[in-house]
């Protein structure tokens, strides 16, 4: 049966990739039954999506609500004020923004490994981005050999920051290339052949909120709240897949050999590690890709027999948002 | 009294940071006292100098063993073929290359570090740009804590493969930009807007020679050959400034506030720190700067009062490679 679908924010960069989503998915709606709210900047304007020509139209309290699902992509003060009244008539939200990633009654969820934990929440929270990525190779190394000390340094593009950070990425970089002088509007300092190492406000402790936000997901995805887990989270100049260097000490031995077995065949995920043909996740090859990457497995000098070190790659938009709710949402029918 | 000083290799782009170096830090040669050798090719070719117009010769080892100092800013092969010959009539030579860096009977120095190292050696190793960088700031925090865990994930610029590596990013971004194909020739994979994690040849043990010379140096430099240390070493699209996220495991407790005042006032070392003004260690800040930078100090979430978070920047071209050598020959006049 075909399902009601509405998508709020649908003209912003997460948006759009639930819409091709759906399709690349084969979801279960047509351009019939599914709805795209904008702001009311873009309302009104046509769009065309794999469904065929559609119209964005401003959002409206009473009709999102007639939906079976519905996708928020906007930012967390909206989905404060709506999420819980879209609810009201029986659909189930799922949730882009971190409003309520750290509200103990809403489930956090990656399909793949807690799907379980949705039980009957009408609204649900879709992780972090860095942190989606992350789990994918995190959760079978985690079952399989426990963790004792996750340590992660991240790889992050722009797209993090909405379209309007990617456009900033291509037009300062021409400028840069063009001699002229470089800005920063998105960013707070020049991105082109630069990096920047703070994403989102600092906190207490010194890390960033970003850092803090990949040691409370994963603790929680995991049902895990005392896993030591740091993150350093890094914006490099590249568009739209983020990686992520991760070293682990686990409880159990792990080898490579013994790693690499317990990450292969894991839906989401693929093994990109040839030393000999030099493959290993870039983003490159993540980006428009559904899976994450995962290669560069090896035994860590540090933690000796309990330790591993790996590198993920994964598309932000896709498994860090959109395809990540697209597939909780498969879940529901 | 004036030296006699050899580049070998002053075409390529160490070289010209040295010719600079020597300038900047007012060493006390000047043009009639200044050699500087190149490949056949530049040979006979003028360059602006801060000494006053130059001429590029081609190598002679007998006119170059004239010198008090040699620069040896060439590859491996060369500096295993004549680094010794060219210390026999009394120069100094202060080799670039990892050619000698392993080698017990030579000195591998950080002259703020363990300049006692060189003794009456007259040949010089200077370390590899990564490890040299790194160290500015991990060692005094080693000296006063002491250390149990390093773990590095690295930030690289392409300046690291030389100018041909840089050019190729500026062509390539440029290709990329204008829709047209993007393809790599110093690079095994483009690197406009992506990220490579492989830097030198792959290792029986999975690291990489780039990752296995930060372990290998870093422990030779601070005489301390079984310190654990793990380094993921990521070529990213800048251009020469290499920046490194640190983690570490000390041996006495420590606080963010007790690391800051151990790194301050460290000669050739700059805390960058200030998170209301978001001041941090970038390339943008530390490029054609003498002064690493660290930042992002913070207690560690996995290690607890033991552990430690900082992020290093410094210039490849100048810390990591020329400015070192010319510190290193500061101190044997």
């Amino acid at each position: 049966m075909l399902k009601n679908i509405a998508i709020i924010g649908a003209s912003g960069v997460v948006g759009k990739e639930v819409i091709h989503c759906l399709d690349q998915l084969n979801f279960p709606t047509d351009k019939d039954h599914l709805m795209l709210f904008s702001s009311p900047r873009s309302a009104g304007e046509k769009v065309e999506t794999p469904f065929g020509e559609m119209t964005y139209t401003a959002f409206d309290l009473a009709s999102a609500q007639e939906s079976d699902i519905i996708f928020l992509c906007v930012d967390g003060d909206f989905a404060k004020e709506y999420a819980h009244k879209l609810t009201e008539k029986g659909a189930t939200v799922i949730d882009q923004s971190s409003a309520f990633r750290y509200d103990e009654s809403v489930p956090l969820v990656v399909p793949e490994i807690n799907v379980e934990s949705i039980g009957d929440s009408k609204l649900i929270a879709n992780p972090n981005c860095t942190t989606a990525i992350l789990v994918m190779a995190l959760y079978p190394l985690y079952k399989k050999f426990g963790l004792e000390k996750v340590i992660i340094s991240t790889y992050q593009a722009t797209s993090g920051g909405g379209l309007a950070a990617m456009n900033e990425l291509e037009a300062e970089t021409k400028n840069y290339l063009a001699g002229e002088k470089v800005s920063c509007d998105k960013f707070a300092h020049p991105i082109p052949f630069n990096l920047i190492p703070q994403i989102d406000t600092f906190q207490e402790n010194g890390y960033t909120k970003e850092e803090m936000k990949v040691t409370w997901e994963t603790q929680k995805i995991f049902g895990e709240p005392d896993l030591r887990l740091s993150c350093t989270a890094v914006r490099i100049p590249t568009f739209r897949a983020h990686a992520e260097s991760v070293t682990i000490e686990t409880t159990q031995p792990i080898t490579p050999a013994s790693a690499r077995e317990a990450l292969s065949n894991i839906s989401g995920l693929e093994v990109v590690d040839d030393q000999e043909k030099l493959k290993y996740p870039m983003p490159i090859t993540c980006t428009h890709k559904f899976d994450v990457e995962v290669g560069r497995i090896r035994q860590n000098l540090v933690f000796g027999k309990n330790g591993l070190d790996f590198f993920v790659c994964g598309d932000q938009l896709l498994r860090g948002a959109a395809l990540n709710a697209v597939k909780i949402a498969e879940k529901l029918v």
